[in-house]
């Protein structure tokens, strides 16, 4: 495999393209081309339309070796896909039926008898392959003519995605399309804007600018630097490790892990490993940060318990911070923060215990909105932090639990370090 | 206006194409231009490459009225937009001082000096208007060519949506091309699913197909119903409404709302005009039940709080959920998650609470993973709820705080309607 494989695709459906839904196919088909050596050279949106896809397919084929399409095989008229395809292609339609046995009896199980509408499902395009559907109704297609291949996919996330997985893939690995695993990594960052990541590593990637793909990405308070070798011996994955050390060093306090486990994963395995527990008390992101860490799977291992405190009298009555001090200081202010922290530590029996305390917009109160207080609580003392974000209500609750996490982060990792020295000087 | 215009969009970036980044300028365009009448007829996610961005565009011209075009206006050799619309329109490029003078003074605001790099920003298409961009360096750009217009906006979504919504709408409408506001409605229905919505609804649309756009899609827990008329004089709003009035009739108590407020901001509207209070408790949805309330502007005014309780020991000493409850039925059961209510309601001196207790999985208990039960408490009583969900820890999670909600929401309907009775005999 010289020079990868061209992929376009075709994502269909009127929704994606008058607002109504997400694209996440192409985010899922995309970073999965890349990471097995294919190159997603472009994709289209088009609306349920037999001619605009037909000329579309057609002229995709020209310019690609791999064309996906999903959606579009539903029971309706506006499914168009199959025609549109084998008009495209010049060829004819099949009733398939072993495709019918399969769809009567997942409605059988139901106790339901398909229509006649849900009959067109069973449409297969001359000389294609069926791709079984266990999550659906709609069968995917697998077409081979002139050395290209055409993957017909279906539309709903929980059928389209196994299906690329089980039987795409598989197949463009044994026709050498595909490699089983392209080295690969990917390094997670935070702390930093996406150019000052660039900034930092750029040197260190330019002997490697013709063997290596560099795609920098900030998203959620993290900017990820993912680095895939071009072709599978073009990089081994030993020497792109290396690379990767190269960088860790670089970046200092702002490298989080290699891999994509989110931040609040890093913080919770952290604790795990020394056995220690987690609390939370929140107030403007009301939620967002014990959701953080909840998500994890495993998390009830470590995370005991959040309270989302509103309003003054929550955060005496749940938490002790004495009435005295929200007078005195504010509730948005690093006292309060702090005495949320240890508060929380203590109602939810926590090692460690973390908060925030701010206005998220539009309103402000004694500070103007957007100031956030990130409290801190641990074994080792306890910290306060204050952030400004200029944004809106979403905007400063979402940056507040970024900035709360990063800042747990890094105290851990001074912590962790701290042990290191310790043991080394014993 | 008679047909409305057909508009096309070229999405130009690699980080679109490689699994990095959702194209969600797409939504926001799609949805802003189907709301003013013009047709979004095809979107292209295209990598940062000349030639292709250039083809691409000449083509787009040929089909199109409209030509909209998001990112590559940055400062590094791999921002190609203005080269290559300048090629695919055959014409040249300028150095606009202008746009140079307020990039110098964007910099100087924060002590910088632009480098070459920074003054590639400056080179504008000949024959094109600035759009001048006071949210970034990158200004945008608007080309008038044989009765076609190619709209250049840039790639952050601060700044490409206040460009769309303040400089490019406003030419399009008095271009006459987009209409100023087309007859809109939207319809919110919780608690059925997408093919039920629609053969409730399709037989009211009947009537009316050549003359209103109707548009489903399920995300979140609802399903939105989407009305617009295909021409500003084709359906008047007042029979549109109309129809919006049969629809709510038809959808019974799955009617949730006009428009596109969340449940959770439709639960505190209402209790709001009540003058009444609202706290939750959650276990496996861990923060998230209480993250939909707090993203509401304004929810403080209702939602008093809540608790993330992990473990039985915080259900116990937060919300007073008696330990022998928790020996006897499990924290998985209808009679802990009635309590956790109870206990939220007078922890957090609430009128309501609503509360979520479940295995969200990968692991279950006395329960398989998916069990998650609802609870609720009002002035009227205490209720609870149970809901099963095969799917992914996330899946469990997101459709646990939506069943929540929808039961809340459907609680509170029926003691309005009741209150409303209670009026009408009076």
């Amino acid at each position: 495999m010289l020079t990868p494989k061209k992929v376009e695709i075709l994502s269909l459906g009127d929704e994606l393209l008058v607002g109504i839904r997400l694209n996440s196919h192409l985010t899922y088909l995309g970073g999965e081309l890349v990471r097995h050596g294919l190159d997603p050279a472009r994709d289209q949106e088009l609306p349920d339309d037999t001619d605009i896809i037909r000329t579309a397919a057609a002229e995709a084929l020209q310019r690609a070796d791999l064309l996906i399409t999903t959606g579009g095989l539903g029971p309706t008229s506006d499914d168009v896909t199959v025609d549109a395809l084998a008009r495209a292609l010049g060829r004819g339609m099949r009733h398939d039926a072993g495709v019918e046995t399969a769809l009567r009896e997942r409605y059988a199980r139901r106790g339901l008898t398909p229509t006649g509408n849900n009959l067109r499902q069973c449409r297969i395009i001359e000389g294609a392959e069926v791709l079984p559907n266990p999550n659906g109704t709609a069968p995917g297609q697998w077409i081979e003519e002139d050395g290209k291949v055409i993957a017909v996919l279906p539309g709903p996330t929980g059928e389209m995605r196994p299906m690329f997985a089980d039987q795409v893939l598989p197949r463009l690995i044994r026709l050498g399309w595909a490699s089983e695993r392209i080295p690969f990594l990917q390094i997670r960052t935070t702390g930093l804007g996406e150019s000052q990541v660039a900034a930092t590593l750029d040197p260190i990637f330019e002997p490697f600018a013709d063997r290596l793909r560099v795609a920098y990405c900030a998203h959620e308070g993290v900017v990820d630097v993912r680095l895939a070798a071009v072709r599978e011996e073009a990089l081994p994955l030993g020497e792109l490790n290396r690379v990767g050390e190269r960088c860790r060093s670089a970046l200092g306090s702002a490298f989080a892990a290699f891999g994509d486990q989110p931040v609040a994963a890093l913080i919770l395995g952290q604790l795990r490993r020394h056995g220690k527990t987690l609390a939370v008390a929140e107030s403007c992101t009301g939620g967002l940060l014990a959701a953080r860490f909840t998500e994890i799977a495993g998390s009830s291992k470590v995370f005991n318990g959040g309270v989302v405190c509103y309003r003054n009298d929550a955060k005496t009555n749940l938490l002790g911070v004495p009435a005295c001090l929200l007078e005195q200081h504010g509730a948005v202010s690093p006292e309060c923060a702090v005495a949320m922290a240890t508060g929380a530590a203590e109602a939810l029996e926590s090692d460690y215990a973390l908060s925030i305390t701010g206005f998220a917009g539009p309103e402000g109160g004694n500070e103007p909105p957007g100031t956030v207080y990130i409290g801190y609580h641990s074994p080792l003392g306890v910290w306060a932090s204050k952030i400004h974000h200029r944004g809106t209500r979403e905007a400063v609750r979402e940056r507040g639990v970024n900035a709360a996490l990063d800042f747990m982060r890094r105290k851990l990792r001074k912590y962790e370090m701290h042990e290191l020295l310790e043991c080394l000087r014993c």
